[in-house]
């Protein structure tokens, strides 16, 4: 089988292009993975780029002319469609941004599967779609579907364009919407972004909202490995799951593990109000009894994806601290 | 008030614009319309157009700078945007095509409007967003939302956009998702298609599907007061209703009724399969009560605006027959 990863040097990407690679979950025969760096770093996956099975191209998914140059020479049979604008705060100041890097490039990609007779895709999505849910922990089936982040919204009109491919074409989908996901090779959220401040300046960190938000944190590993395993056990033309954990960590929670870990006399200060930022949802919980049900649940609770997490980047962004 | 009216030469467009001039449901100090004249046509308000409260453009709505540049001028409270394309099976044929139309012509009317600090926004959205939905009448909160059109994933994305607008920007919203609307001034649509094609050739009426397919027809007069009603009524941020009537009419009757228009001998022949073409949804119901709780309903039942929007369109597209 070949995969084509888009986002492939992304936080995830990268660590799903390790996991494919080492072949554990799922062989590949082919690795063809895109992405521009703008978030993601070459570093991630150096080491494998030489490996005559990975195919490397540095370049966006809106350049749709040499996108098409890829999927022409490859054919890819699997498309993992990961690339996207992860910071949902910068969506709300350059209005087009997720528009472009979400909308438009995931269109780009649907676009040049149809051409060449890809049909499967997986696709990273997020429980953003479902905006300020009245229902906690939210189901797959939520509805009235309103993400008040141009993010969420900009994932929402992919899975539109992905289930209307899928009916059109005969494209087949899997579709995960995630809560937050940590680790290895994190580029940014909460605690990348606190132990980016604490390196700065470790006796304040300050912290955006009253530290009282609570959404589930999964494992970087954890995601890989139930991404893999929905692929290999939803057989449904649309598939789609919340890929999660049940319960949540407070923002709180994270700040003080950062600064337990910096083992700095540390200040937190909250810059109030119950949301983190415009766009922000501040309680995110999310059913998870779909992909129970199909036989998988993460390893690790939130709180210990979270721990974790800190051990792994600190070690990447802080090490000896 | 100064309401801006995208699509406002089209169909449902034309009627609105001229139930606005009129000023018995909302009276407005100056309306603006834009239309690119693709679908509608200068001659459904040619006799409005000299009038010195109204101003028309002629242009697209991917033209971001000619679309600021009115907005520029004109700083509409409230913006009623209709403009789309329409025909659904034209979108899988060209896949970019609800996309650009839709999506990326949405996003610059909410761009415009953020720039000049317009509120308001009146949105036609669909009942295709719900897809193949499992659950008839369909309700305003069904979810999963997956649709099968390009034409759905568009207007879904649309949606989105609207309500992270909302969230970001403080607009407020009127999301209303038309079955399908029938009446003077059709511009598309099985009946608008099957009088075109009897004009042609009377002795045989070709119809996609088993003509089975059965939906909700709104006439555009109820639709228009629909949509009045509810801007006037619900004072949500993001408000949304499924705006039909209860019920709905099938394909066949459809089909007979503008054979019996004709009075022509005519073979109506099916090219049979459950659907009329690839993203068609067969069977539509929706669940109106959302705009019956408000105090409104529709005037004329499914049959009843089937049968005027024949009466009709027959005086516009075959007078004297």
């Amino acid at each position: 089988m070949k995969i084509l990863i888009t986002g492939g040097a992304g936080f995830i990407g990268s660590n799903l292009v390790r996991t494919l690679h080492e072949g554990s979950l799922l062989s590949a025969d082919e690795l063809v993975v895109i992405d521009n760096l703008s978030l993601g770093r070459r570093e991630f996956i150096a080491d494998l780029i030489d490996d005559s099975r990975l195919f490397f191209y540095e370049q966006d998914l809106l350049d749709a002319e040499s996108l098409h140059a890829v999927f022409d020479k490859h054919r890819p049979d699997l498309v993992w469609h990961l690339s996207a604008n992860s910071d949902i705060g910068y969506g709300a100041k350059f209005t087009d941004w997720d528009l472009k890097q979400g909308t438009l490039a995931t269109y780009n990609v649907l676009e040049a599967m149809r051409r060449v007779g890809t049909k499967k895709v997986v696709f990273a999505s997020t429980s953003a779609i479902y905006g300020e849910a009245t229902v906690l922990p939210t189901p797959e089936d939520y509805g009235p579907l309103f993400p008040i982040s141009l993010y969420g919204a900009s994932k929402l009109a992919c899975e539109g364009l992905i289930s209307s491919f899928c009916h059109n074409f005969g494209f087949q989908a899997w579709i995960y919407r995630f809560g937050n996901i940590v680790g290895k090779n994190g580029t940014h959220g909460a605690l990348v972004d606190f132990i980016g401040k604490l390196k700065k300046s470790p006796n304040r960190l300050p912290v955006l909202g009253n530290g009282k938000q609570a959404k589930p944190y999964l494992h970087v590993s954890d995601c890989i490995e139930g991404m893999v395993f929905g692929f290999q056990h939803a057989n449904e033309q649309v598939n789609y799951f919340n890929l999660a954990c049940p319960g949540a960590t407070s923002v709180t929670a994270l700040a003080e593990a950062v600064v337990e870990a910096f083992g700095t006399d540390t200040q937190i200060e909250y810059s109030g109000g119950t949301r983190g930022w415009v766009g922000d949802v501040p309680q995110v919980r999310l059913d998870t009894s779909r992909m129970t049900s199909l036989g998988w649940q993460a390893r690790y609770s939130s709180d210990q994806a979270a721990a974790k997490a800190v051990e792994e980047l600190m070690e990447q962004m802080a090490p000896g601290v």
